[in-house]
C-alpha cells in the first residue's frame, strides 16, 4: 500500500485539474494505461503538474539522446538508488522502446561494473588525475 | 591522499605482474596515460587483474551498446553513488569518445529527473503496476 | 519475513529486560501498539536498549525542533536511503502528529527537488563557493 | 574543477537567456551573489531554466512549510546523498534563514538517528506493520 | 516478479553453457540449491560466467579473511545499499557459516553506528585529519 | 572547512562538559590525538556525549567480534555511503589494529563484489528464495 491514495479513473475524471494532466499523459503516450506514480501524485496537483511537465520535456521531446538511451540512463540511476518501482517501470519502458536482450545484458554488465569500481574508488579515496581536470 | 600508495611508472616497471596489466591498458587504450585507479590497485595484483579484465570485457569489447552509451550509463551510476573520482574520469572518457555539449546537457537532465522521481516513488512506496510485471 | 524473529507480546512478557523497554515504549507513546522494529531488536537487548534510549532522547524529549519537523527530517532521510519500512512508519507518525495533506505535498516536493539538485551537483562536481565557507 | 565551465558574471551578461535567469535569481533572493550551481548550469540553458523555476516554486513561494523547515529537509536529503556541495550551500541557507545552533544540533541528531534505524531496518528486512498501512 | 525470467532446472539443463556454471556452483557449494540471482543471470551467459568466476575467487578461495568475516562485510555493504535480496541471501550464508546470535547482534550494532557517524561526518563536512593521511 | 567550528584543545579545556568526553576518549584510546569528528561534535554536547558513549559500547567494549573485524564492517559501510572522512579514519584505525595488506586487498575485493551483485540484484528485482526465509 502506498503512503497516499492511488486514484482510480473515476476519481481522476471528477477532478478537472488532475484530469487535464492524465489526458495529456494518455495523448502523449498514446495509451490508456497510466501507472501508479501519476495516480499517487494526483493527490498533490502542483507536484503532479510540475513532474509531468518535466518528464515530457526530458523524456519525450526530441533531443540529442535517443529515447532508448534515455531509458538506459534512467534504469542505471534507479538501480543505484534501489528504487524497485522505478526499475520495473523503466525496464518495461525500455522494452517497449525496443531494448533487445543483448542490450539489456550489457546494460546490467555496465551498471554492475560501475558499481564495483565506484566502490573501489570510494574505498581508495583516489585523488582526481590532473588529466581529468583540464 | 589515497588510502593506498599510488604507484609511479618506475614502480610499475619493476613489478612484472603489474607491468603486464599496465602494458595491456596502454596498448588497449592507445595512450601512455594510466589513471590513478590502476596505480592504486597495483598494490593488490589480484584485484588489479580481475578489474582490468572486467573493464576490458564490458567497456572495450564490441557489443550491443556503443562505447559512448556505456559511458553515459557509467556516469549515471557514478553520479548516483556520489563518486567524484568516477564522475570526473568517465566524463573525461565520454568527452574523448565524442560526447557533445547537447548530449551532456540531456544526460544531466535525465539523471536529475530520474533522481527526483526515484525519490517520489520511494516516499510514496508505490505498488508496482501489474502491467509492469507481465 | 525478517532476518530475525519478530517477538510476540507473550515472548516479550517472559523476558524481564525486553519487557522493561517495551513497557517504557508503551508508557512514553501512550499506546499499546509496538511496531516491528522493536520486536526484532528484542533479539538483541543491548541494541534494543541503546536504540530506544536514543529515540527517546532525540524524538520524544522537548527541544528546539517541534516533533512534527523532526518527523519531516526522518522521512527525508528514510526516503533517500530507500528504506520502505522507515518511510511507512514515519509517514504514519507524521500523520499522527498532525501532518496536513498540504504539508505532505510540500515535503515530497522538497525531497524530490533536493534529490534532483544533489544529482546535478554530483554530476557537475561543483567546487564549494567561498561564500559558503566563511 | 567542475565538469563544466563555471560562468563568470561577464559571460552571463553576454548571453540574454542566461542573464534573464540570473537577473531573476538576484531579484528573488535580493542579493548579487549567485552560487556555482547556477554558473555551471548556465552551460545548459534548458536545465538552468527548468531547475530555477522549480527551486522558485518549491523553496521560495509561500506554502504549508516555513522556509527554514524546507532547508532542514534539504539538508537531510543532501546529507544522505553525501552531496558535499549541497550540504554546504543549504547549511549556509539555513543559517541565513535563522537556524539556531540548538536547531542545528537537533537536526544533526535526527539525521544521525534516522540513518542508524534505516540501517537496522534494512539489515532486519522488517515487514511493514499492518497498522502503518491503514 | 523479476525483470528477467528465473530459469528452472529444466531450462538450465537444456543449455550447455549455463549448465556448466550451475554444475560448478553446485559442486563448489556442495548443495543442489542454486538461488535466484544465478537463475536470472542465466539469461545473460557472459555476465553469469564472469560473476560466478568473481564470486568463486573472492568468496570461496582461501585467503587472508575467513569466510564468515567476508559475509559480515557483504551484509554491511548490502545493508547500506538497501538491497533486500542481498541482505537475505548473505544473512542466510552467514548463518550457514556459523554466525552466532551474539555476532549478528554486534554486526547490526556496528552497521547502525557506522551509518550514524557517516551521516554526521557528511552533515559536518569534516576535513580529513592530517594524521589519517600520513 | 566544516559546517561547524573545529574545536582546538584550548577551547576544549575551557568547557568542562566537552573536556570530560575528550578526557575519556584520550584515556580509552591511550593517545592524545582526538580527530575532527569529536572536535566538531563539541559544538553539540548532547550529540557528542551520546555518540561517544555509543562508540565506546560498540567499538571498544569486548564482544563477539574482534576489534579489527568491526573496523572492516565500518569501512564497508563508509565506502558504500561515499563518506570520505569515515573511509580515511577507519582505514587508519584498521591499520593501527593490525590490518595486513593482504587483508586490505581482500576487504576491497569483497566490497567491490558486493557492490556489483547488489546492483545486479537491484536491476533484476529478484524475488527472495523461499530457502532464505525459513
Amino acid at each position: 500500500m502506498a503512503t497516499l491514495k492511488i486514484w482510480t479513473d473515476g476519481e481522476v475524471a471528477a477532478d478537472a485539474r488532475v484530469k487535464a494532466v492524465f489526458d495529456d499523459i494518455r495523448a502523449t503516450r498514446q495509451t490508456d494505461f497510466v501507472n501508479n506514480l501519476w495516480r499517487a501524485l494526483a493527490n498533490q496537483p502542483d507536484v503532479l503538474e510540475r513532474t509531468w511537465a518535466q518528464v515530457k520535456a526530458v523524456m519525450v521531446a526530441p533531443g540529442a539522446l535517443d529515447p532508448l538511451t534515455r531509458e538506459f540512463i534512467y534504469i542505471a540511476v534507479s538501480t543505484a538508488h534501489s528504487c524497485g518501482y522505478c526499475v520495473h517501470s523503466h525496464t518495461a519502458a525500455a522494452k517497449a522502446k525496443g531494448m533487445t536482450p543483448a542490450q539489456h545484458a550489457e546494460l546490467l554488465a555496465v551498471i554492475g561494473l560501475a558499481s564495483q569500481t565506484n566502490a573501489l574508488a570510494s574505498a581508495l579515496q583516489l585523488p582526481v588525475d590532473a588529466e581529468f581536470l583540464s
